[in-house]
């Protein structure tokens, strides 16, 4: 026996995960840093984000640390605050687009930071510059500088304890009183509770409340009014009654609440009256393109897409490096190997874990073309509204259902496949996945409501589903070609009636394989428009309508991603990322759906099976081999990885333990309730704690 | 407008759940009362529970509460340990079966509380009745009274940092010393430590080690060891480091803690050696029948199904009563009804809860029958045992395979399907779901660890899945019949020959849904026995062992259900379970697996396309029709629910209120942190905060 001193003594050789991690860098055949620029879309906009997580990593109250993931819900609110005032600094002397970007990545680590300030820059300022006029947003955020988080802090009043996704239900009224020229918001019933409002237990001056606009009896639906909660002293308005609404599955940073209004009067121009408007004597001027005030709402659909990405790949880097550093049992395809087999060189384990990376490079390349056609759309939209340009504001709108389409599809779409790569990726990583300090635990309970807010996942796939439907029913009826990123469907017919079959392996390229992604949303979309006619009914076809609104987010994300393949320039890249599309085409578009490819006659069965049983595993054996590297360029720093078992240099055990011991002081050998379980352990019997009443003595003298 | 006062003021009506609650129990075609002792499996077991439910929601220590969801780790831990102590009494009072119920029963709403006692009183003390002799059980566990919670709390020491599932390769080693007749317990290296063992940080008194027997050079394998790790102050002994492993995903209420042993002495009679024996010389005499000592395993396995059945239960019943006092909308289904549409009325949400609703039941019939046959199978060779019939021993053992291989499949495809169907019912309540006061949060977290713990559920399901893989092996290749629960392998030659296709709606019989579930089963199996030969290789057949074992653990549930339905007395019982049946077999069998059911040509494409767009639907909304009496039927009170939104009468809305309110002081209108987000909106300029540095007076100063 040996023993030996290095960072630890040891009586024999422990685990070496370091070496093995070296071990795949060696191999790599690209530059990470290359292809680190690929998925962001730009080396410009890759080095920023690097400039900012060095920022991040260095800031004292911004940086992550193993401590966040043991906060108790009081402590995290006032790690917010800290947070949120250090950002204060930053937007006050970053450029707008540098702060967001800022905001966005620590979003991965710090979800309840993201979401506070988000609630009030974005929701609630975009609230008031799409709702309000220019004067209503010059006086709200330039004038009293909320913008820069200054004076004002804005809450977004929509959700109500009753009406969530049917936000033009809400019941909150606004009832304009004439004679004092005021509305008065009220609160008529426990179910028009505002309820979840974030930011509004304890930040929030102010809130945009949606409340259905009453004048002398009438009801003209739900509009936006700015209302006082709190005044400069920080005290409750009269009327206004908040409370916290407690505690939650995850984001407890954020201090989400719940108000009623018992009769709160506002002045008549604290409606924002871009669209509606409301004059001195009640009378309602009522906008033509008032459906332009919710694409305000876009911004963050798109911002949850880019998330979905940037948190799969936090976890598939964490999750790649464990499988690389860990060994367990021995594989029978590797005998001749001494040590235990790598997780990773199981073809189960690869299975599980390698479609996420390549889902991850989808994502990334994905979401970044949605935020630049979310860019531009909104900024061919303003320059045709600043103009006052009809003809080319209608033209603007055109672009904006597509982005409608596309938002709703990836929001509800990669939001779901990001819980799943969570999920699955803690699974990988076994028993240290529950562990608090790999980070899985706390990003779960963080994330998932992702897909319940800012439109639910079902109901925002309902939506672009029955856009697909429609345009399909247009087409198909109407025999004329659609423009926008359904424009694929314009082939309908073609799809339809022509055999198209893929039978061979040869034929699953990225072309083919977008090809049949086509030709099978063409057979579901008919089916279900052919359904949807003869019962009359668009919730018959809800089920389908989800399950198109996935394949038109997966048709983005391949189309994205074969053409970035096509685009790149150094061969080495193109290479790996060929294999990465072949992948992500196999195992999320083929095999998610293979029921239905094989169902609509677009996949035979016996391809069908080969994929899964035997191309599958292929492609996973053939990424596989350069997945440090491909994890390696998403480029995220251990600090901001912030998990014991992902960092860089592949140490897990000898890190996670010393994390283990730095948060939890072994010198400490007893519990705090120890007295409790000692004196438990130690207890008299059963007769003594009786006091011996049910003794034979005690029944004898009892009896007698 | 007319103001009303009922228990809160209202000045136009609200929500009213309550009664949409009462119109769907009023609608009730059976009895909850009936269809709950179906489901337990008798009258008998169905009035136990609710007796011990009643005893648990009075008792003040043991019954949960909605503060449950706020504890910090401290507080869960002294509340875990006040429970555990009051624990002690019942043990000491009740019979042990039916202190285990009130165990499981528990260990729905505090997982924390069931797994701290169940590794002292399961595995620990399993380990000792499994591994040691007679003398050695009675001497630590019976007159040491540690299984009675008394004197010693012992803990289960297999897990390493190193090696998890694999315990055959741990590496802390029990070295025996001639001289002194003792085993030197020691950890070489840091991958050796002792990780996630349960109860070690704080309560346990002695540890089972799994440890390498060394003897004279010779490795004799992993063997356990009574290791003492605390003395009778509660004072770690010499030698012997510990610490608590730190913040966790869930069960925040568990001491886990990590050991390290330095050359730790221990008597020789403190290795368990029922089978292997090693004497004063240090001879060693090996077991014949070592794997019987893997059997005490089982009870956890066949535990965490049961529990799968039971957190089910609880969720699908807060699901579906929140969809159906749930308004949202107005469906184009619906267009004649005033209010807008419940939930529960939606087809998408029907497809989303009824098909857990169905696979709950499923669970309910399939765990009592695996509870009976792990019980059965137990006594069976307990008493071959006994008697020291070597030839009823082996007898049993047979028996024993068959429990190997459900209990393996049940456990992980049962646990994993109850994580997903947390998941999804959170989701189908909305944002109420993300409340902690709804219960799905903590729940959770604390659930996802019955995925990795206790065989990792991958592991398992390839373990069940060779089983069947080398059973259609042996039937292939010898032609001969198997016995036990795979049994149904036996006609595989006939199902490989014969064409067998579901081509028809009316085939779609829970008995010819069983038998096709059995032919696929023989295909994949035969498909992935021809591969596996071919390759030479298990591991290369990884996914479709995982697949298989999902495969028959549906196959025993459903075999399950059918004779449940068939044998139910009451027709209108036999009725509504047989809707559930169908439901069942059609969504979790049929559609869950359509793929490979079409692909391997056993339902035509054609008719998996009707189950999917015409026949699930349809059957979901057969089961809605009484859905809340079925859910009533598994008769969790709203003590044990502990759901602000799930409450018996429906009334969420007033409730969750209220439970908000409570526990959340809304008089307290200030954050303790109020100062510093009130000072960061009310500071100062940028210029005055650089104390006029950069103005452009400075500037010319400094420059002249």
């Amino acid at each position: 026996m040996v023993i030996q001193s290095k960072s630890l003594v040891s009586t024999s050789p422990g685990p070496d995960p370091v070496t093995s991690i070296a071990e795949e860098r060696a191999n790599a055949t690209f530059d990470p840093v290359d292809m680190h620029a690929v998925i962001e879309g730009s080396p410009e906009k890759a080095q920023k984000i690097l400039e900012l997580y060095q920022s991040l990593e260095r800031d004292p109250i911004l940086a992550p640390g193993y401590h966040d993931y043991e906060l108790s819900r009081d402590e995290n609110r006032e790690q917010t605050t800290a947070r949120i005032a250090r950002m204060t600094q930053y937007v006050e002397n970053e450029p707008y687009e540098d702060f967001w970007r800022r905001l966005n990545l620590m979003t991965v680590y710090d979800p309840s930071l993201g979401i506070r300030i988000s609630v009030n820059l974005g929701l609630f300022i975009n609230c008031i510059r799409g709702n309000g006029t220019e004067a209503q947003y010059n006086y709200w955020c330039v004038e009293k500088e909320s913008r820069h988080m200054k004076q004002l802090w804005g809450c977004f009043g929509m959700t109500e304890l009753g009406h969530g996704s049917n936000a033009a239900g809400v019941e909150t009224t606004a009832t304009f009183d004439e004679k004092s020229d005021e509305f008065i918001i009220n609160t008529p019933h426990i179910g028009a509770t505002k309820w979840w409002i974030g930011g509004a237990a304890h930040s929030a001056t102010h809130v945009v409340a949606y409340a259905r606009l009453i004048i002398k009896g009438k009801d003209y639906g739900v509009k936006t009014f700015v209302v006082p909660l709190r005044d400069a002293r920080h005290q409750l308005m009269p009327g206004v009654a908040i409370g916290d609404i407690g505690s939650k599955m995850g984001r407890e940073g954020v201090d989400n609440g719940w108000i009623q209004f018992s009769k709160v009067r506002i002045p008549r121009f604290f409606m924002l009256q871009k669209f509606c408007k409301v004059d001195r004597s009640g009378k309602v001027d009522l906008p033509p393109l008032e459906q332009l005030s919710y694409i305000s709402l876009l911004q963050g659909r798109v911002g949850m897409a880019s998330d979905s990405y940037r948190i799969c790949a936090r976890f598939i880097t964490i999750a790649t490096r464990y499988a690389v550093g860990r060994r367990q049992f021995k594989s029978d395809q590797r005998e001749d190997e001494k040590e235990e087999t790598q997780l990773i060189n199981y073809p189960l384990h690869q299975r599980r874990i390698m479609p996420y990376l390549a889902l991850t490079y989808a994502m990334g390349l994905g979401t970044d073309r949605l935020e630049r056609q979310h860019a531009e759309t909104v900024k061919t939209l303003d320059d045709a509204v600043a103009k006052k340009n009809e003809k080319a504001i209608y033209a603007a709108l055109a672009n904006t259902k597509s982005l409608f389409v596309d938002s709703a599809a990836l929001k509800s779409t990669l939001t779901w496949l990001a819980e799943q790569c969570i999920t699955e990726t803690r699974q990988a990583c076994g028993g240290s996945g529950y562990s608090a300090y790999s980070g899985f635990g706390k990003s779960y309970a963080d994330w998932v409501v992702q897909c319940t807010w800012e439109g639910d996942n079902n109901v925002l796939g309902m939506s672009a589903g029955r856009t697909l439907i429609k345009n399909i029913q247009t087409i198909l009826e109407k025999d004329i070609k659609i423009k926008g990123s359904t424009a694929y469907l314009s082939d309908a017919k073609e799809y339809l009636n022509r055999k198209y079959y893929l039978k061979r392996e040869e034929q699953l390229t990225a072309i083919e394989a977008l090809r049949a992604l086509e030709v099978l949303i063409v057979r579901v979309a008919a089916a279900a428009a052919e359904k949807q006619e003869k019962l009359e009914s668009w919730d018959a076809v809800s089920y389908e309508r989800v399950l198109l609104s996935k394949l038109h987010a997966h048709h983005y994300l391949l189309e994205t991603l074969f053409l970035a393949t096509r685009k790149a320039q150094k061969p080495e890249i193109a290479y790996v990322l060929s294999k990465v599309t072949k992948l992500y085409l196999l195992t999320n578009v083929l095999e998610a759906f293979a029921r239905d490819f094989v169902s609509y006659a677009v996949v035979k069965p016996q391809l069908s099976l080969a994929i899964s049983s035997k191309l599958v595993p292929e492609s996973c054996l053939e990424v596989r081999g350069q997945a440090v590297p491909l994890v390696d360029s998403f480029q995220q720093p251990d600090g901001f990885l912030n998990s014991a078992i992902g960092v860089y240099d592949g140490n897990m055990y000898e890190n996670y333990f010393k994390v283990v011991k730095t948060h939890n002081d072994p010198t400490k050998t007893k519990a705090p309730y120890s007295l409790d379980l000692e004196d438990m352990l130690n207890r008299g019997s059963i007769q003594s704690r009786a006091r011996f009443e049910n003794d034979i003595e005690a029944s004898k003298k009892l009896s007698s």
